[in-house]
């Protein structure tokens, strides 16, 4: 098969297309055959070799995937050679197939296509398990998501309003601010002209954010803190603005607050096939009636690898940018 | 009455005994005419200026007391004139008399006199809300406790031993070593002489300590974090090492772990009730069944608050310092 390497790490030409011996299913996998994939921040990290994939996965990029199933691994129940699936992963998904944990495949949600499903996975799953599962978001509760037109930010958007709760985002330009709005956002915070905190505790009258759900790490942990209301939940999922932070441990402890971060990748597959399952009771749902669509910056050849990071790296995207495989 | 008033921040000095005017039980409170109350380090803040009492509560010191009711409020119910209680307050314990919403009120356990009741509610309450309710420590899990030998971490280690978890503590001395050993702790760290997170990792075969009950804040904060298992909770309670401390999230993100910080005296009453009602319910059978004793360092009269608060500035104490008030 072919597939997207690293031979070693680097810029988007880090990104070789190759032959590759085919993927094999394990025990309880299935092997997909991969119709589309999409492009994470965490392959960017991978690219240039900040982001091992766990012990087993596969060395190639790619978190998550749509196509169909081609061959069934022993012990699989429930799953049919030719299934249109798409599924979470950790890793191989620049590839034309890929083996996959059953615990990790989801049906492709009614309404959806098979290419773009690629794009639903890694965001469905992120954005459940940490403002649902873990941060426990309820109805009426102010949520801050920071990039709030990156993937993970027009699934939070969209998955917060349909069960609520308010919304405001930061973004990066008045046409992602436009974006945002039109998804479920209450507010857009233009995060280069103005101080998020003041913004939020201002369009929620001195209140405060429940739930930050955060991307940028050590920059924003000050802010986040300050603009958490009481008893709110820090989520942080991403360290783009850096790893050692500044916790105020006493604004903190007035509010009753926390902070968490998290990963999918590395979780074991026990946990990763709880959190699928509660993709598909919780997010499949509001997918298949509308009210979360998959929103796809762009389409691009896996022939395009580099060219499909390059534009993340520009962030002048909103929403996924997928990669065609077949 | 007489009460320990503050007229103005200082040294224990600054506790000044005062003929002030008696405690009034408003609509859903009760007046307990006190037998004991307890030193808290938060009445040594309180003292120096650093931890004002909430909007509502009594100017005077003392966050616990036992006594008998000798006045019933507006539509209480449930309770009668003569009845030995001790209670969770907001402030007014070091004095004769003192208003608790019966939210805050407790039975004396069985088998505990009624002087040293007055050193349990605040421990339980804390220990429970924040170890129980809050970190939800499980059957097996390892719990380090900063602090082992304080009224908090005699509280910790019975309640957490008792409950089926590993109990590993940080003390100042030897002879509190083996106070907490007995207590049940399974392991007693000198943190003088050897690095927490070094004996704790030894102890529990790298796998660190699920929850984290901390005192110290910023100054462990690197450390705290460092020593929690993956899925780790550190939850701090106090700041004696100061308030800003460096968080690296990469670390926190690795092991799926949060911060937690928290504070019982600011809560609003429904939350300090439903704390009572859970301690009523999770820790009195403890006591009544004798897995959980209260620790008394030693009683002392109210007279001498300035001495019991020099106890703890000294840090020499095993449990509880009590005030006998009548």
């Amino acid at each position: 098969m072919r597939a997207v390497t690293l031979p070693s790490p680097g810029g988007p030409e880090a990104l070789v297309l190759a032959e590759v011996p085919d993927a094999v299913a394990g025990p309880g996998e299935v092997v997909v055959d991969v119709v589309a994939t999409a492009v994470n921040r965490a392959d960017l990290l991978q690219r240039r070799g900040f982001y091992d994939p766990p012990k087993g996965a596969s060395p190639y990029p790619g978190l998550e995937c749509s196509g169909r199933i081609s061959a069934l691994g022993e012990g699989v129940a429930g799953w049919a050679v030719g299934d249109e699936v798409c599924a979470l992963l950790s890793g191989g998904g620049y590839a034309e197939k890929v083996a996959v944990p059953v615990g990790q495949l989801l049906p492709v949600p009614a309404g959806v296509s098979l290419l773009h499903a690629a794009g639903l996975p890694e965001v469905a799953c992120t954005v459940w398990s940490n403002v649902v599962d873990l941060a426990r978001l309820q109805v009426g509760e102010h949520l801050l998501v920071h990039g709030g037109t990156s993937g993970i930010g027009t699934m939070a958007t969209q998955l917060a309003h349909r069960r609520g709760a308010i919304v405001h985002v930061t973004v990066g330009s008045p046409e992602k601010a436009t974006a945002a709005l039109q998804l479920g956002a209450t507010t857009a915070v233009l995060y280069k002209e103005q101080d998020f905190v003041e913004a939020v505790r201002e369009a929620t009258s001195g209140h405060g954010a429940d739930v930050v759900l955060d991307n940028m790490g050590a920059a924003y942990l000050p802010r986040n803190v300050q603009v958490l209301a009481t008893g709110g939940r820090l989520v942080v999922i991403g360290m783009q603005g850096g790893i050692k932070g500044e916790l105020d441990l006493a604004t903190l402890l007035a509010k009753r607050a926390s902070v968490h971060a998290t990963s999918l990748r590395a979780r074991p597959l026990p946990e990763k096939a709880a959190i699928v399952a509660g993709v598909l009771a919780d997010v499949w749902p509001a997918v298949e009636e509308g009210d979360v669509v998959p929103v796809v910056d762009r389409v691009l050849p896996l022939e395009q690898a580099g060219e499909a990071h390059q534009v993340l790296e520009d962030s002048t995207h909103v929403g996924k940018v997928l990669l065609q495989v077949s």
